[in-house]
């Protein structure tokens, strides 16, 4: 899937107000903490923190992975402990997949993104720790946070690649605040047609059948009438669609002017026996 | 964040009953087959289809990257066309970031996962189609598709990875028919204390701060008696914390009865100006 700016890099700064911090508290591969960053972007996150990366910061191998996402990791920050990344923040949540022996409440990704959109609201700052690569978070990591997230995710695979963690987040925090209707009619570049539109359309059609005599039955026109304008009202026909479908009647029509009207029906067209 | 086996290797099985079929659509990487069998494997998929892999298939450098999920690529099918990888399904899901000219109704990946549970219930089989990294699916494919899926995403930024986009339909498709409760409190090898086992500690509380005279003003008395329980009220204690908190009286009892009381009062304890 791909989108947005035609040269790859979009053109990403920092939200207004508070928005979460991603911290990667001990990350080992300079890949993982691009596709980090370009998780972030897809996301509307912005601010990354790195706590003691294991090959040092800046690292060139991040940016390609970043997909764009280049002003991500040009602000990121490097620090040496969890307590220092987060000491300006107001809550910490932290990514944990395992139960561990701690007391501490603890959300799913979803709750969590609603937490977020809250705090941020009062314009509090919340960091979200990230563990290594192979181990995930120590408890001493743990016990800088206030809230643990816990992915819902099948118990019998859970591992999951670091930018596969910070997506599912970044979605999430996204999702939170997303106004698009879960359900939608596609219909870019036209629109849907009016029932009058559609009418001028209905009417132009039964006189055309009616020119082929395939109306002809007295007592079954009706019947026949109502089932085809029950076949186009049913969905929402475009504007576009209904400039295609007088087309295909203006075809229809024409050939049968050329050929004159047939000895033997043509057969029934698709639309008229809608079931 | 890791988990599952301690060998990597979870037990990877076919769910029972029909459960989405993902299809990659002319897959560039071997190590993006990989990934997404991962991540599918996270999410609780398991039926991959592969349609005109570039690189051919199988392919070594896809089981790396799979952390795994072999089971998931050695049952792997692979397909000349959509529309023969699709022959089988009842319907077909377009995953599309882009607005297209085309008519068709498009879901959020929430939506899309509430439909596929909904089709899977039915024992129908949905795939879902994953275009290639860099072009996405072309508008030949989609019109294999009757439903498209539109991920909500920061329009600034929607390049998506492969893997990274299997990975949130595969988690929403996990959630979708999870019961985990969005907030609760973790609490494993422990369990939340009664009120009763809290009183005890409490009443003994008092009495040894009775003892110290630190309670000795009459008329504060119930007012800071009555803070300590609004303080240890406030949250779920659990009975670990009590065994806990019990030792901690103990030893700061044990130290005034060592030291007999002082001449200068300890500073107050934590916990007794809540505020």
């Amino acid at each position: 899937m791909t989108g947005g700016r035609k040269d790859g890099r979009a053109a990403l700064t920092p939200p207004a107000g508070e928005s979460p911090v991603i911290v990667l508290v001990r990350p080992q591969m300079a890949r993982n903490i691009g596709s980090t960053a370009r998780a972030m972007a897809n996301g509307g996150l912005f601010h990354l923190r790195i706590v003691a990366p294991r090959d040092g910061w800046p690292q060139p191998d991040a940016y390609p992975a970043a997909s764009g996402a280049d002003a991500i990791l040009d602000a990121a920050q490097v620090f040496d402990s969890v307590p220092a990344a987060v000491a300006d923040c107001h809550r910490v949540l932290a990514t944990c997949p395992r139960p561990r022996h701690i007391v501490i409440p603890v959300h799913t990704a979803r709750a969590a993104a609603e937490d977020l959109r809250a705090i941020a609201a009062r314009n509090l700052r919340a960091a979200v720790l990230f563990g290594p690569e192979r181990a995930g978070l120590e408890n001493e990591d743990m016990a800088c946070a206030d809230t643990l997230v816990r992915y819902p995710l099948n118990p019998a695979h859970m591992s999951l690649n670091l930018a596969q963690a910070v997506m599912i987040l970044a979605y999430e925090w996204w999702t939170a605040a997303e106004a698009t209707p879960p359900r939608a009619l596609m219909t870019n570049e036209t629109r849907v047609a009016t029932k009058g539109e559609l009418d001028i359309f209905l009417n132009r059609l039964v006189a055309e059948l009616d020119a082929t005599g395939f109306l002809d039955t007295a007592e079954k026109r009706p019947g026949m009438v109502r089932n085809l304008r029950h076949w186009f009202e049913r969905g929402e026909v475009t504007e576009q669609e209904l400039r295609t479908l007088h087309g295909v009647v203006t075809e229809l029509s024409r050939g049968r002017m050329r050929r004159g009207r047939p000895e033997t029906p043509d057969p029934p067209l698709p639309w008229t026996d809608p079931a």
